[in-house]
């Protein structure tokens, strides 16, 4: 943290004062469909409209401004729409420290609310909620890219706790180095913002990435605190996620594998537990405005017996545009007796779920 | 439902995969004026700034992008604002269903929320939060347009249950034809997206419009199952209502008239209501830029006796430009002994209510 | 406030009915930063990252419409963000009267929410939420400018009351002149929106301001009448605040001085607290693209011994554009015994405070 405000203040220096007026750009992205999901909830299938069926439903407002001598300052501000009830913003993200708002539902610019700076040959500093160096790197390898609810990886992976818990960090700085020859680092800092205690509660991160010609090679290090003044005896609580992907393009297809070892430690005695996981996919073009991609994801839990799971999905888009595409997609996750991974809160546990949609995402 | 999104393939496969850049546009209402009200609140009539006299303040995104071929891509989002303490968006609509966000103060994009697909020739498909046909039609034949807090027609209608049950749905599908000659049909579904039984929690409703030179004449059903699961017992239990209304423009002055036809049933034996609503209205240009409008309208509950309701208003508008107007208007409601519209929780049944107002409204 | 309706009117009969189209300006602030609190907390410093450093996040939606003759319509609607988390729009403000929504951090547009006209030769109106002419005033005198989280005035000035009740009025018109030879008046009533009383729960202001070359004097007087219908007894509870302010600029250093009396009034017997609160200030430029500004207030308790607070704060701002800075700045805040302002809860009373910021503040 304390390099990358460094680096924040040397890139101020060779900045001048020159001023370019910038726009502006109001994004985002409308993705409804019809689902139909059977989550084994007791009373059946349940029918129905869907936000985010390929990608979440969202809507940003960010600009570039030229500083000058190589040097750009950045802004992004992104929240999270339910279209399919309208649902947006929301009572805002409370609290202190990385979680903040760790939810990505929890309202207000809950996907990133960042200031920063980006020169070319410096590398780029961002302050404020965004994503984790974790995220950065599934999203790359991950077939179905930046999720959609049909999306394996985002389920099964560190026991489903991606999205709510490791995706996004709140008070946090990140700098990621320019690219090397396809070669870049990343580092990501969460202040705890505990009194007495700056380590508490806070998160670090650290990622890489390699990406030349046909391959793409993403790693990932994320470490969460979780020991809080109000408890001192679980000062040594953490939780440790790592992750390794790549993707190889041959052209008429793309592979995907994905590989995690993830500890989860919780408070009281014996309370960690490990998982791995592991994925293979699979991406092409299928005609000239088709694409086809697939997954299938592993929760291998490693502390408790019979309570893995897995999930293959499958999904076809058609481009009615660059920014307007036609979905449909299947999934079907499978519990062991002891897993109830993407179950309805009725659901027997060790049950299986699956899920198909239609829809329609446009990009704006 | 089935026939629409068949509708929404069939339009996918005509277009190719051209692509045109767009703009977002931000567009709204800022609507702010004096407002004095004596809705028979024990404590006497209160006087104030409210945000909406004419029409409600709100903020929205929206664009069109250009497939080729005739086809359009289109999304919208639109929230509601109380310009006169700045509160917007709110926590959100929350659970499923049509339902999900029914009243329009429940913040997020609570007005519309959708994308779709549309064409000249194949006519226009929405999913997510849309406004319901019912509202389509009385919003053309309405003298008062789009509502404002002194309109007759979103008191009295339907007992005055339109803006907080009928006017908008969640989760929904809706089809409008093109134009055949001014005559158009429009069809929406609200999924209940309740486990088990698809039926349940759905709504449906069916529109048809001719326009042609001085003539407008809508018309709209709309039915609202109320059934749910954990109510087996109730699962025939409906809402039902029916809307006809039209327009006729003589050129110096504008005659408007509807007519409604409500059953509406709520748990419990004998808990069945009906009503009939009828309005006469009428509007014209006073002046440039002047513009004058007045409407009369009847609940008349055939239920229960002596519980009738009547509302008249009036409003004046003057034109600043084809953007900004002034507006002063004037409301009374009348209520049987047994009908309570409109009245404070602190009034005696049978009050009558009065508003005064004036204010501006700025649409940008 | 009759008045003012009385302007608006005339105004409007002046206007033509011409068109003008114009765009929405998306708007606003990131200021993020490093911060590191010592504000008594038992725990110790807290150690973060901050929204609002040097001046609070925003976003903001705002229009000019040229209606021809001179008069323009507008509009403005614009939030607080919390950056750090992303928390923004929130729940909205709730309730009635001037005082709805008048913690800055309620949600919504949160800021300002208006509709209003402009005439240079009649000066502006405005309805909905707005400043007071008490934060009009001395935001101008103030060095910090419109704040920022270590800014003296906002922490000291009537007993540290600003922020969350005087700096905005909701359900308010206001009035300002046009620029006589640098003479300028305000005045500003909220409606209190009480049922039988209008007088009850109001706020007024009047403000006055001289702006000629170096010399720049402002002052306001705002009454915030505290009665309520159901509590009849204190009918004549008021809060009354007098301001006065100005700054000299020599060139290569500008002085700023202001003054306020404060009578805070609460319910029950003997519950009335007077104040007198100064401040100094004084700002430069330093090198082509430096600003130091720094400020020294106090708040002198003139009902209560012993609790007296003084706070001193310095700024030091380097420019990268015209929109973009980067910031540092420390402050320290010493109470008397008897006082506790900007300390923890858990801090004992009497502690001091200090705090020391390192950001970027990015507009757009």
């Amino acid at each position: 943290m304390k390099k990358s405000l460094l680096a924040l203040a040397v890139l101020g220096a060779f900045a001048g004062a020159a001023s370019a007026q910038s726009s502006v750009t109001v994004y985002g992205i409308v993705d409804l469909g019809f689902d139909s999901t059977d989550n084994g909830a007791a009373a059946g299938r349940t029918n129905g409209i869907k936000s985010g069926g390929q990608s979440a439903s969202r809507i940003g407002f960010k600009g570039t401004e030229d500083l000058g001598g190589g040097l750009n300052a950045l802004f992004q501000l992104e929240a999270t729409i339910q279209a399919d009830t309208g649902a947006a913003f929301g009572a805002g993200a409370a609290g202190t420290g990385p979680n903040a708002g760790a939810n990505q539902s929890a309202g207000g610019f809950n996907r990133i609310a960042t200031v920063g700076l980006q020169s070319n040959a410096f590398g780029t500093v961002n302050l404020g909620r965004q994503t984790s160096v974790i995220k950065d790197a599934y999203d790359v390898v991950d077939p179905f890219g930046d999720g959609g609810t049909i999306a394996p990886i985002s389920t099964i992976f560190f026991n489903g706790a991606l999205t709510s818990d490791f995706g996004r960090i709140s008070n946090s700085v990140k700098y990621s180095t320019p690219s090397f020859g396809g070669f870049k680092v990343a580092a990501a800092y969460g202040f705890g913002e505990t009194p007495g205690d700056t380590g508490a509660n806070s998160n670090y991160g650290i990622g890489a990435g390699y990406a030349n010609g046909p391959l793409n090679v993403q790693f990932a290090y994320h470490n969460q605190d979780r020991s809080t003044v109000a408890n001192p005896a679980v000062q040594t609580i953490e939780n440790k996620l790592a992750f390794v992907g790549a993707t190889y393009n041959f052209g008429v297809v793309k592979l995907h594998g994905a590989y995690a070892d993830t500890k989860l430690e919780t408070f009281g005695p014996a309370a960690e537990t490990k998982y791995r996981n592991y994925l293979v996919g699979v991406s092409l073009p299928l005609g000239a405005a088709g694409n086809l991609f697939a997954s299938y994801a592993v929760n291998d839990n490693r502390t408790t017996n019979n309570a893995d799971a897995q999930k293959a999905a499958i999904m076809y888009t058609y481009d009615l545009s660059k920014r307007t595409n036609l979905y449909t997609g299947y999934s079907h996750t499978s519990n062991d007796n002891g897993s109830r991974i993407g179950l309805d809160a009725t659901a027997p546990v060790g049950e299986s779920a699956s899920a198909i949609n239609v829809g329609i995402r446009h990009k704006f």
